[in-house]
């Protein structure tokens, strides 16, 4: 019976008395965790690494040295560029076992240029705009008067023909004042506020308008807009340019709107659209001791949008899933199964490294035993789910006493597909796991000038690297089969 | 004895019956207030009007005004001229009985004109910067390395002589990270921050250096600079450019400092200092109906910084202000002394229209029987601190027990000399009292693009306008010599 326990309580009291583990370790309750599949040496292999990935600093390091040095990395651009070298290098003084890169075309590339916008009447103003990715430009100065929609529906249910001809279309939503239905979470939301902004070029294009805008989709005021989307305009309609103004403009513009005049904006994009590009998915690898063909894989998108740094997004996904690695490849010996990361390159442009990604490992998919990725920012975890065959869902189950310390509950859903990238190989049969995070911050800041190095909370992101780096470490050691 | 107590509690009981009053008039004690100065019918009517501020949302009404009518309103500018306008026009709106202006002149006027700017080496980045006021442009890109001083006192105990030549001084003190010394406020490390900002650019051209930068003064961490100061240059030190630069960029310059490798930035100010221009303080006054030659002055400046809206700075202390009057003004009747709000001219550039009102009232600045302003945006008073006569400190008790249910404290200090623009009138000898704010947002937003009007909280507005409503009725009808 006490080999099938671990003693989790005993080896933190022993190890504080040490002085080595924090208080929070208390958490885990005062009585030993019964495990039936997790052998007790590896539970308590498992404890140490958790703990000791709370007390190192090098997932908030690796941020800082991305938007240090690296920066924005928009693929296409010399920033991504620097970015797929900075990668490897990383991987390598990490101690990965082997580092490489897989090609990812893509088809356009974009050059964002300058954004000035002005409400000319009734007051003018300088407001604050940025282009869509992929928008086309103004060419010169495009002034147009303003026609409010509440939101995408309210645009769509216009009628297709001319009744916006020489008109801007604004989709004045707001995500901040977002209700999500009851048990639904801040992403339904963004959900919403994504429509507009992926598709309301197309829909505002097919009622005649000679531009789209819209508030930006986020929670905060701030005076930033927030960018997104890519390259998305619809064969046989006119391509429109499209942007996001900043919140507090949006409501400026609705201000004067309410007192029944005309509004009338100006604006100017040089954003131009150009010819193929290529990024690179960057992929470091600890090599398994014993199963070295079968591995779990840490995903995270490498690319950024353009205007700050990357931090929150996806720096954090970043610094979070290579320090995870680099400190299971820190312990005695390599896991028995290989631990890969998985950098996706263009993943703000719709996911295009993991699509490519996808196609060339397709055959190796089976060899994908469990994938997760954090693209939410560096905000503790606070829910676990699986998504993986009912099998082997007791084992997940054991894993999860072992982050339950670290203040994440347990979902019994088991509909995980993998986040974000991971999700295109999650959908294509890869078992996986969610850990959810709090990104109540990561909406007011992502895709702005505004996602830079100081908006990382390290105490947070030392909690979410722990997580991953024991379920991972625990997934990597054990003979279980994930698969549905 | 009667005659001499307000029935506060009667008088909320009975009005909460006829759901007039907020439940937060509860907070004035289940007792009747004793008053040995203010004649109970007096203090009813203060109640009464306390309450109705409560519910009235002018004070907000006129900050959405001036921020979507007007905008920002820099002295000298096309703004500032919109915003006077639109001040005597509001004035007459809300039934001020005289309006009129006052001409400022000031000796320079200043173009803004556009800051770009890039760190060049060790890795490429773009960087937010702006100008700070006054600053002379760059004439083309400035390019120099940094040399950091952790603040004024760092940069000034350099000796005077060449040792900066060519290269860009960097002030990278942080109030975000100031602690003030136990008693002291916030504004201690305000203070800190902006000698680096006012005498900076004097101080490092007299060690040689092409231009100072400096990490903004604030408390936020936004990717904004702050700019600030106003006409600063020293006669025979050279005119060397000057800037703000955001929080985060000060953090990756710092950050790259660390690594060891030189930094250099390469900035472009094509900031410009002009002739003479004219701003204008704009004066309401509600007649007193019996001693109307003296009166009672409520303040706040009209003009702003030119990157935001000036909704915190100051427009919420001309809505708190005009509103107050105004309130007092849609009595029954006239209070026995006048009211004037005072909107100055050109505060941001160093109380340049207060000096002026002094200048061309010094016979009549015994007819100014108290004065106060509000300039620290629209948070709630907290406590009240008067400046007056130890004669009438004690009415001033009085005064206070009437705001005291809005939650705020009585200081026995007796050294207020009005706020801001108030100071100047008070230091010549106007008795003055200051309702210290809630200012937790002010020195997040003050200065930058984010100075909006979206960060107006309504009802902490409705409270601040109700304190001043109250004080300044019943200063307007007491006959009470302030004097010291």
């Amino acid at each position: 019976m006490l080999k099938m326990k671990t003693a989790g309580h005993t080896i933190s009291m022993a190890l504080l008395a040490a002085g080595c583990l924090l208080p929070f370790v208390a958490i885990g309750g005062d009585t030993p965790v019964d495990y039936d599949i997790i052998p007790r040496e590896l539970a308590d292999n498992a404890v140490l690494l958790r703990e000791r990935a709370l007390l190192d600093n090098l997932s908030v390091d690796i941020v800082e040295s991305i938007t240090t040095e690296v920066g924005p990395r928009r693929v296409g651009t010399e920033g991504d560029r620097r970015a797929i070298a900075w990668a490897e290098a990383k991987f390598r003084e990490l101690g990965f076992d082997r580092v490489w890169t897989e090609e990812v075309p893509v088809e356009y590339g974009w050059i964002r240029g300058e954004a000035s916008a002005e409400i000319v009447s009734p007051y003018p103003h300088n407001i604050v705009m940025t282009a869509l990715g992929y928008s086309v430009g103004t060419h010169g100065d495009l002034v147009g008067e303003i026609v409010e929609f509440a939101d995408f529906e309210a645009l769509e249910a216009v009628p297709e023909g001319d009744s916006l001809n020489g008109k801007i279309a604004f989709v004045s939503y707001s995500m901040a004042d977002f209700v999500p239905a009851p048990g639904a979470s801040r992403m339904s939301g963004y959900g919403k506020g994504t429509q507009a902004r992926g598709r309301g070029h197309v829909a505002a294009a097919k009622r005649g308008a000679a531009a789209i805008i819209i508030r930006s989709v986020g929670t905060d005021n701030n005076r930033y807009a927030h960018t997104g989307s890519g390259y998305g305009y619809e064969e046989g309609v006119k391509k429109i340019p499209a942007a996001a103004i900043s919140p507090p403009d949006a409501i400026l513009i609705q201000n004067m709107l309410k007192r029944g005049k005309p509004v009338v904006v100006k604006m100017n994009l040089t954003s131009e659209i150009t010819g193929p590009v290529k990024g690179a998915n960057v992929i470091g690898e600890m090599t398994g001791r014993s199963d070295s063909d079968n591995y779990l894989v840490l995903g995270a998108h490498l690319d950024s949008w353009d205007e700050g740094t990357g931090a929150i997004d996806d720096g954090a996904g970043v610094g979070s899933m290579m320090a995870a690695a680099a400190l299971i490849g820190q312990m005695e010996q390599r896991p028995r199964r290989s631990i890969r990361v998985l950098l996706f390159a263009a993943e703000e442009i719709g996911l295009v490294g993991a699509q490519a990604y996808l196609a060339a490992n397709k055959e190796n998919l089976d060899r994908h035993l469990l994938g997760a990725e954090v693209d939410g920012g560096g905000g503790r975890a606070h829910t676990m789910i699986s998504g993986v065959g009912e099998a082997s869902v007791q084992v997940m189950r054991e894993m999860h006493k072992l982050i339950a310390p670290l203040g994440i509950a347990w979902s019994d859903a088991n509909d995980a597909n993998g986040a974000s990238d991971m999700g295109v190989l999650g959908r294509a049969g890869m078992p996986a796991l969610n850990l959810q995070q709090n990104s109540n911050d990561y909406f007011m800041y992502h895709h702005t000038p505004n996602d830079t190095f100081d908006k990382i909370i390290p105490e947070d992101m030392r909690y979410l690297t722990a997580a991953y780096a024991t379920l991972f470490y625990l997934a990597a050691e054990l003979d279980v089969d994930f698969r549905k």
